[in-house]
């Protein structure tokens, strides 16, 4: 077989699964969108899509988290402690894995975003990439050498505590931190400080200092990990918010000091760039756990 | 052959050069220490010590930093801007790499450490771990599945900016960065703040609780990185304060609020400890950096 291999990809998301069956961005063969309810339901109405599907060589699943992503662990693949009622503990990759007898991938839905943001997107043809996504919550991925940086678990960085700018003291509306990034700059603690909703907001409303601040310290701490040659940032905060990506820039580059004096970080303009897939990183993602599934499958 | 392969293992600091022809921490043949002065004098002198012995298979070379560990770049293995006279752009890397024609593995200092804190240290057998050292600087180096996170360039950690302590104002040293970890809890801001070196402040000074905090707020990052299996911390400051460990503890646990529920973590005693290896994890980790190099070689 030449070509890259046809994979079902699932994105399963907080209140719809996205499955797509491609080979990439401009091979897909078919997508089905299915709503999240139980557990068992859901899943079940997924497998109905991929027994109806034919010619897959692998699965990936890029899921809502937290999950266990640790192979060395009982629980991989499962949802963690969850809010959403019934999904805690649920199993999900190795469900699927013996179901259809087939290589599985599984990751993270932010981490998904980052390996098709790095594959076809807008770090394409780069093999170290960060992508944030600015929310609901604010959720990090990152990609080096093609792969997910990870280890013990999945990165949780929209919760780092950022110093905060001076003068600036709101409490933040995290449940676990406060001001931490997400606290700070994520969509409802946009609306809890202002309000209004971010898309509603005006871009001189003083509140988007404190986000670009905020978000700009998340950026710092991401430049300073030494991995993305990008970073790419999305989400609904981000997306159709032109002003924004200039004040997070220019938060970063005050941030960093000119410490790291690398050509890359310090054209900030081209070190920090819109999201290229949209709402589609997710289910391309899933494909591209699944291709990677599929190779260490194949390698072994 | 059997068993682990003979490596010249070349940890070059700042003030002196470790080289050691060894296999492992129990398998060490030789060691010899050269002071470090320019780079011309100091690596033929290396280059000397290495002509002396036989049979080594690859060369693995740690750092001082910053040096380019990014392989499509053209200064690859060199140093970049450093305030050591006569080291900017210095060709370290493909130095030996030519003069031996071995597989030559190069990285920073800290994350060779890293790499032998995780082999032999206080990580044996842990794929994925990051390492601290607190000393005139503040460094960070993390493994993941057995091999340096890294990308675009080396984890530089130590100038995150934390959160500050409540009614805590202190301006820091770090000349970038003022009041970043490194700047708050190196040994010369300890000095700076105190009057005080680290080694001879009393347990009980206010001022450990300023560098409690922001140690603690440094793990708090790298736990969500969601890297590391163990953080394991070294370096002057850390050494010999057996008083420090539970307070770095107890902020990092603190700080997290409980968001990382995982048992490696929450377990903090196990999940922070000190290193294992001592000054021995630089000439190690070369050690480790030349058995990849030459893995990497072999599977070509």
């Amino acid at each position: 077989m030449s070509g890259p291999p046809l994979i079902a990809g699932i994105e399963l998301g907080g209140t719809k699964v996205n499955c797509i069956l491609a080979c990439g961005p401009d091979a897909v063969q078919d997508e089905v969108r299915i709503p999240t309810t139980s557990p068992d339901e859901t899943l079940a109405a997924v497998e109905a899509v991929l027994d109806g599907w034919n010619g897959f060589a692998a699965i990936g699943i890029a899921s809502f988290g937290p999950v266990s992503i640790d192979r060395a662990s009982a629980d991989y693949g499962h949802v963690l402690a969850t809010p959403k009622p019934g999904w805690t503990g649920a199993d999900i990759a190795r469900r699927f894995a013996r179901r259809f007898d087939l290589p599985t991938g599984f990751h993270t839905d932010v981490t998904a975003a980052a390996l098709a943001e790095a594959k076809w997107g807008a770090g394409a043809g780069l093999a170290d990439l960060a992508y944030v996504t600015v929310g609901t919550g604010i959720g990090v991925g990152m990609v080096a050498g093609g792969r997910p940086v990870d280890g013990l678990t999945h990165a949780e960085l929209g919760h780092l505590r950022p110093v905060r700018a001076s003068g600036d003291e709101w409490v933040g509306v995290c449940p676990f931190h406060g001001a931490c990034i997400e606290g700070l700059a994520s969509g409802p603690a946009i609306r809890a400080r202002t309000g209004t909703a971010a898309e509603a907001l005006a871009p001189e409303d003083p509140a988007w200092d404190g986000v670009a601040h905020t978000l700009g310290q998340l950026l710092h701490a991401l430049a300073l990990t030494g991995v993305p040659r990008r970073i790419v940032m999305g989400g609904g905060v981000m997306t159709g918010m032109p002003h924004l990506f200039p004040r997070v820039r220019a938060a970063m580059t005050r941030s960093l000091g000119g410490y790291v004096s690398l050509a890359e970080v310090a054209d900030a303009d081209t070190y920090v760039v819109p999201a290229g897939l949209g709402g589609r990183a997710g289910p391309l993602g899933a494909v591209v756990l699944g291709t990677q599934a599929l190779a260490a499958f194949t390698d072994r």
